[in-house]
């Protein structure tokens, strides 16, 4: 964020409020603008290998309002429960819950958020399941193509949806991107994307790519007019992706984020050799693995330096066992946000808490 | 809309993006931003009287979002029904009853909404009345100085609260703006207003300026970030209201609104001298006052001939009398949100099809 574009963010808001038609001043209606909805359409396409025309994709202010979106349009729809990985945001599971849906936690194995456990069968059957298929958040693994396909066959079979957070997709180092889950199925697959990994969560820039028989109960939860996003932020991003600054702006930060994980590993390896890295060949935090029994003694050290970290355990939903009897505890270090300045300084005070 | 200050506002928008602190690329707070809610509190209280410093201030995407926050903060404090005025948008009616609350309309006379019926005690009491006390929508009317009186002291008898939409209280021509009635008594009026009529609807920024018992609750309705609100148009208005490009700009639309008012007016008496034009001492609208049992038909002429007019009848509320026997029918005509080149047509065919 210390990099936001702020010149080329400049640049495209003035080549959009010129181009604005005159009822881009207006209400908006609930799609969100139709010229981000094409330029999304066409980068999604190219960069994630999503199925998504502009018709079938609803703008909203961030995951978490678009997440409030969905939910409500299922529970309109009779779903009472949304199945979710073991490890997440609790801020989510809150949304869901106060949407009148239960959420019920999958498994977890080394490999990742067992899929395959999904039932189709059932009373208690959710009506959808939550995923960060590209990086899972916390953990950091990329879900494995196995049980990409055992989600999406649960949802065919099922009648149900996976909602597909794809926060940080755009950044993966190692190798080529993991393509979007909603490439394999754009009818049982919700694409969910957003500008606060990309640009700046300040922004609150988001949007859904919907099964289009979804698209109508997801407009009727957003009301009548768009009074969540703002039409010039829209008009502006729009001319940010079709202009190609977009592109340029996530290879830099790219690069910036690839180095900084660098340094990182180096430090680590440098100076806390015991400590596991995992979760890094893609987006924009690292796990910390660390010797049972231990994340919160560190916790409070870093707490002291005036680190900003989180344990796994603040991760853990309540379905899930502890990761006890010799599952390390861990650290989720995000190394995005510090200013240049400020990062140098951080990642070696990280390095003095590690036990 | 049509006169949406572009430049002015690209020129606050560098400067907003310049000196934007890091921290503001972030998830926001709820309240909104800092810088926004330190020149709404200067803004309001010279312009409109409104006692408001920034720390009871809560920015919003525009009076919808404002009044979906206050309605779940009443909920959540006990609140079953707000009272409302007895013309108004249904779909104020309908976000309200959407969060648990009922929507007794108050009565009318010649004089406004009757605010001295409000009844402080029994178990049906409203825990609020919305009113539009500058410029009542959409009959036009400003509401007398003891009906004003009247409400803030059945909100201090009754423990209830006065939600005072100011949608376009900087729109007077005829004598001084009638100052907000929030100044009576912070302490048990919220006030609300917006960008949507100053500016543009497009841009998604309200306010509430709350009584400080009920901050906390707003927030918590808001939720832990600012999911809602854009830091950067947040920035620009905040630099647009400081910079004093705001006070020109409205200075300058009311010159312009106010012209098309007495065109409008010069028409009418012209070309038809039966109809009586009320509601313009104030405001982006008028009612055309039309002979009884005419409104049906004038608006199907006034389609016919591609004019967006909406009957006084569709603003009514279900408790409230058609106003029947004697009580003329009527049409409300927006004059702010047509184009220069559109207004004339527009006037001239508004004249074609009243009877």
């Amino acid at each position: 964020m210390g990099s936001f574009p702020r010149a080329d963010w400049l640049r495209a808001a003035r080549r959009a409020l010129t181009d604005a038609p005159h009822e881009a001043f207006g209400y908006g209606g609930p799609r969100g603008r139709p010229e981000l909805r094409a330029a999304l359409a066409d980068y999604l396409a190219r960069a994630r290998g999503v199925h998504a025309d502009p018709d079938r994709i609803v703008v909203c202010s961030g995951f978490q309002h678009g997440l409030m979106l969905l939910a409500a349009a299922l529970h309109a729809r009779g779903a009472r429960a949304v199945a979710v990985e073991p490890y997440g945001l609790d801020v989510y599971w809150r949304r869901l819950r106060e949407a009148g849906l239960r959420t019920p936690a999958l498994t977890l194995d080394e490999r990742g958020t067992r899929t395959e456990d999904l039932d189709a069968r059932g009373p208690g059957r959710p009506a959808a399941v939550y995923l960060t298929p590209a990086h899972q958040f916390p953990l950091g693994g990329a879900l494995p193509p196995d049980r990409r396909a055992a989600a999406v066959d649960w949802a065919r079979s099922s009648g149900g949806l996976v909602l597909e957070d794809d926060y940080d997709g755009e950044f993966r180092y190692d190798r080529q991107p993991v393509g979007a889950l909603q490439g394999l199925d754009p009818e049982r697959v919700v694409y969910a994307g957003t500008t606060s990994k990309s640009l700046a969560p300040g922004l609150r820039l988001g949007w859904l790519v919907l099964p289009r028989d979804l698209v109508a109960d997801v407009l009727r939860a957003k009301g009548d007019a768009d009074w969540a996003c703002g039409a010039l932020d829209q008009l502006t991003l729009a001319e940010f992706l079709t202009s190609g600054a977009y592109d340029r702006h996530v290879r830099a930060m790219r690069l910036r984020y690839r180095r900084r994980r660098d340094q990182l590993v180096a430090a680590l390896a440098d100076r806390a050799p015991e400590v596991r890295v995992s979760g890094i060949a893609a987006g924009l935090h690292a796990v910390l693995e660390l010797p049972p029994g231990t994340e919160r003694s560190v916790l409070r050290a870093a707490a002291l330096h005036g680190l900003q970290l989180q344990g796994l355990d603040s991760y853990r939903h309540p379905d899930a066992p502890r990761r006890a009897s010799g599952g390390p505890d861990g650290l989720v270090v995000g190394y995005a946000t510090p200013t240049d300045s400020a990062w140098t300084g951080a990642l070696d005070a990280l390095c003095r808490v590690l036990p």
